[in-house]
């Protein structure tokens, strides 16, 4: 029973142009095929257009360009964004109720502000900032010297090591850890001789962390993730990788250590990318691709080894091929007086 | 010291007969090669009968048709099978010590089974119901108006966000996370807006979910996992992915947004699924594999992108002979008059 | 402000010569670029030999046949093995200070070690034994009967099942689960049937292992990781894998059930090996591939299918000339008088 809006109070927060009736009461945005009269429905996707037409939504959330008649409907740029207004719109976040619970424990030298949660069963090591309105759930075990910003959240069971530094509305969820020793060993003959990391993490403003991610600490310095970036569930961030701003790391996709990633860096699922590499701005990496090599910026590569995606459609299509072209070749006399002995 | 079975015993509870002597007493199950004289040795594969000849087994589990004599055997139609009802047999799942321990933490308006068991540490978020028999370990974190069915196990250091519904007899391994925020973000500019995440996720009765799994919620609605369903560690299941019962995801392995799997489909060890998809009932997706398209019931398809398993193995075994094929080819003058450039 | 050495003490703590001022006082390590007059600045690749000369390093840490004239050097065989010398000399591991936080919780039976610490929050089952200097932190759950050797490391909220077995000077990092079920279901129809996992985990002195990484326990005895092992993060080790003594597990890979590593494998990051295969001592397998047959010792292999590291360069470069052959190849008359459909 939240809050309703009318639609030409929805309109008029994102931007957006109303057909049909303004004044109509909207109580949540759902997909089409579970919206009712009082919801907004959103068509993401064109093959959805089938499915607008027999949607019990009372209005949709469209582009200026979808052709829907008889429809009460929302007009805007860019409907997957305003979507996200529309949802923040609908599900604002609350702050949380403020305070440190009695069976939370603080260590010595901490500033946490009056207006930060901590609750039950999180411990907080010595000498740690946080800010306000930060919210640190059960489980969560923060080690000394770090530094939180205002209005960040911890997820249940998130570890951080020791000096960790996280931005304001920085998320991050449950599971995660941040700063855990790089994996950095030389070898003594047959042996593994441990090189102590002693560096730290830095999360910038707006980051968000999935569950069960792992970022570990610098060698020396900082491990940094950009300003914005937003990283998924199983992710891996090794030493000394230097995150730009505003990336995407989607779930399983990994990256080695002391490698760059410029701004706006993509990087989708289950992708990887090798060591002490230059990975340049607006750089998309396909699902699964392994990159071996500096990336160029705005490139898309993909593949194992990632090369320009065209180029890699290009080998798959052939590679497809292959079987049917190498049988018709059998026939072929082979080249320079050969003996064949292939086939 | 458990409970011991005679060999008769252990037929009749797996419908199997006996070859030699079925008073033989046995007080357990081994693998061939650590099996003594008062155990049931397991031949797995068929690989290991030399293994069998030379065991210290007091009998041996085997198929109808497996030769081996002078031994004391239980045969059965499906061994593996039936290793699963003789382990269960000397290993019976004991109920827990109900109750709720002092140092737990359980939230207002909860209900929680008399038979349940809430160790020292765990923490219940308000308006739960956790069902008898069910076993909640310590460090496990429960949000608000979560609903758990009867004999489930949440292992150490489990996070469940609010509003997840856990079926009876659920298993979930330790560090697992579920409910946690979809990866929904939508561009402006240079930057991303998170979309609020509002649904939730359902998993169905007999499903286990293995160690630092991650199952992200709904955007609006459910993220499901059918009933029978068996996920092992590190798997990631994004938003809204709808998993059909009775299916197999292997570690590591993942499933983008939105994607449906149909019943009894198995997704191999590190293989992935792109979002938007529909699997078909008992499809089998090979290790590593990246499924980029629809997939038809039953069908196995390996590679990435993935492909029917023979075509990908006609592929593979074309690529290998691929670089000698070129070089017999440099000398086939080139087609249509052209200069040779390769070679 | 730790302990400062000279130049001198420094060589000859790692075996090395200086060359220039042998009395200059330094007060750690530090990368080139970073490094000022009172840092041993470290030059980790050839490539970064320019910056070296830039650097305001006091002192330089190279190889006997490094070039650079005019700077304090200390010259060592192995730079980067010196390097964790130094690293250690800077930054000695603390011993913990001891004892039991009340806020802990210990089982019956228990033995902990006086030097061992044990952290708020940190839960201990029935039967354990606990070495000295051992550090449990916050959030760490260790069931019944484990027995952790000395001076071992348990990070925040790892996970170890009931017997699970750590040598000495183990680290454990954040969110690992070491002992969970492995993923063993027998078919009954379109059903799957739990085989319940009675073995445990051993882990062997020296070991490492990874934030969020997974490792099952055995089926019926042990799944075992070998001395000197070191296994990054999000790793996943299946039930019965046996990892011989100084493997290396690079992030995000993976072994399937009841395969066996010998000494000194190598995997690299996101790499798979399926299971029940043998891989012999001193492997090495490359990034994202995936091992479907037994390797032999020595063996550096590549791909998916995995293959010799130069088949799969060679499989490699000829894919990307692919489709410019079958180009060229669209005007030779087919074989066999057959008519062309390709092209």
């Amino acid at each position: 029973m939240g809050a309703t809006y009318t639609l030409g109070d929805i309109a008029g927060r994102i931007g957006g142009t109303v057909e049909g009736d303004p004044g109509l009461r909207i109580e949540g945005v759902r997909p089409l095929e579970e919206a009712g009269p009082s919801h907004l429905g959103f068509l993401s996707d064109g093959r959805y257009a089938r499915q607008a037409a027999g949607s019990r939504a009372g209005a949709l959330l469209v582009s200026p360009d979808e052709r829907l008649s008889g429809r009460n409907l929302v007009r805007v740029a860019d409907p997957y964004l305003a979507l996200a207004r529309v949802m923040n719109l609908f599900h604002p976040a609350a702050p949380p109720r403020p305070g440190v619970d009695p069976e939370a424990r603080v260590g010595r030298g901490c500033e946490i502000d009056a207006a930060a949660a901590v609750l039950a069963g999180a411990r907080i090591g010595d000498g740690c900032r946080i800010g306000a309105r930060t919210r640190v759930h059960s489980g969560v075990v923060i080690g000394e010297e770090c530094r939180i910003g205002s209005d960040a959240i911890l997820y249940p069971n998130v570890t951080l090591y020791p000096r960790t530094v996280l931005g304001d509305r920085v998320i991050v969820h449950g599971g995660a850890v941040i700063g855990s020793d790089g994996f950095g060993f030389a070898r003594e003959g047959a042996e593994y001789r441990k090189i102590p990391q002693v560096g730290w993490v830095e999360v910038g403003d707006d980051v968000e962390i999935g569950a069960n991610s792992t970022i570990d600490r610098g060698t020396f310095g900082a491990t940094r993730i950009g300003r914005g970036t937003k990283i998924d569930n199983l992710v891996q961030v090794a030493h000394n990788v230097q995150v730009g701003e505003h990336c995407i790391l989607v779930a399983q996709s990994g990256v080695a250590g002391s490698t760059r990633l410029g701004r706006g860096v993509m990087l989708a699922g289950q992708s990887g990318v090798a060591g002490h590499l230059e990975i340049g701005d607006e750089v998309r990496v396909g699902a699964k691709s392994a990159v071996l090599d500096d990336v160029e910026a705005g490139s898309f590569v993909v593949g194992h080894p990632a090369a320009d995606h065209r180029q890699w459609k290009r080998m798959q299509a052939a590679l497809r091929r292959l079987p049917e072209v190498l049988r018709r070749l059998r026939a072929v006399p082979p080249a320079g007086g050969r003996r064949r002995r292939e086939g």
